[in-house]
């Protein structure tokens, strides 16, 4: 499994992603999901992916070629106008990918190569813009209503992005809130594992503006980790008590 | 979807299910998934279903059927004489129930009518125990190290009851945790709706110590749902900030 979150806040844009994958308990492996692009001051394009390695590799390799010869492809992201577009040319990449394999080994490849991937970046000129691809090459959008988007293994960290999500805080504070969801999904599942990688891409900066990978001992989160379990009681203690004679 | 949760303390168990069943989003239901049969002083017996309805309903509906005649049936769950045995009776009714479907639907039946059910109960003489069955028939007990079972939508309400269990925690905190889990579930998953139906079973008073439904306007519910937000700011605020300048 994995667990990948992208973030708008009115500062920027914070992404996490983990690291492992499997094939069943016994065969773990640690890769990246993380995969940037930029033209410092002028674009910076993000994605996270989760889902068939496979699939998610070959759209990764796909979108490296491209870029790396720009020139030539009308369809790289590092030329397209407009994030819409960007998410757009991933969508059709990755539907193609899917289809292809599938088309490949017929029935038994039925929804076995499947995969998404959240879309994040800013091109000079225009806002910060947060997409999440499906299988089927289309996608959504962040909004103001709902600014995140995991992909994953997404249940257990999701209640407290909810919670304490607020647009106007601080990018660290973003970064923070994305640490403590996925300890908590650390926590609770095997299937997502250190290291974690992590991007803030600052608002108008159109460039990684800070990009770190979070190991086991990486001093950071081992103190959120810690300290989230008091944290935590503390809160529990803080609400009212519950009584077996209340009047029903 | 459906969301049970049972948990040991040394003080006694603590019993919390939700009550919507859903069949598409456009078909929601209320229905009761506790139940309980108890001879006061002698023995208490409750069970919380998830999965298929008309398969959980089958075995509530049989166990009722048998308990209204115990003399006449071995196997009533009023008779066993331990827990254990009423856990081996009622997976050996489930697994019956589920593979008779099965058998008359043949292959389009394949997993459709699967359920799973926690038992809870203490009979005199004897610890109080908390038991998963799984629709096989067979079933896994409650231990010091893992003390509390959830069935149906699990992982949303999980990290929160994995940082705040504590075995010599009061039955009142046992009830104010799954408050919590159950307002973290409730905020994040339609599938799992109020009203919700708790119990407590405390050690060695074989009754129902205390039985509560929590509906929409329940002050204490309303309470703990919103503080809990503000507790949570508060925890989280708590923590140390991080700094986009730390070495790497």
């Amino acid at each position: 499994m994995t667990y990948c979150v992208g973030m708008v806040l009115e500062k920027g844009l914070v992404l996490m992603s983990d690291t492992r994958t499997n094939s069943g308990v016994d065969n773990i492996s640690v890769f990246r999901k993380m995969f940037t692009w930029q033209v410092p001051g002028e674009r910076i394009i993000t994605l996270m992916t989760a889902g068939n390695l496979a699939t998610t590799q070959a759209v990764i390799s796909q979108l490296e070629e491209r870029a790396k010869e720009p020139d030539e492809r009308d369809n790289a992201i590092l030329k397209s106008p407009t994030m819409f577009q960007v998410a757009t040319e991933i969508g059709r990449l990755l539907r193609d990918i899917i289809s292809e394999r599938q088309g490949v080994n017929g029935d038994r490849g039925h929804g076995r190569f499947t995969a998404s991937i959240i879309v994040a970046g800013q091109i000079k000129g225009m806002e910060p813009r947060l997409f999440m691809v499906y299988p089927e090459g289309n996608f959504i959008e962040a909004s103001l209503d709902t600014p995140f988007f995991q992909i994953g293994e997404t249940k257990y960290g999701r209640p407290i992005i909810i919670r304490g999500y607020d647009r106007q805080m601080s990018l660290e504070d973003g970064v923070k809130l994305l640490m403590v969801s996925f300890d908590s999904t650390l926590k609770a599942n095997l299937s997502v594992g250190l290291p974690l990688d992590l991007q803030v891409i600052e608002r108008d900066s159109y460039e990684s503006s800070h990009q770190h990978r979070v190991t086991h001992d990486d001093p950071y989160f081992q103190a959120i980790s810690s300290s989230w379990g008091d944290a935590l009681k503390n809160a529990f203690h803080s609400l009212p008590d519950y009584s077996f004679y209340f009047e029903d």
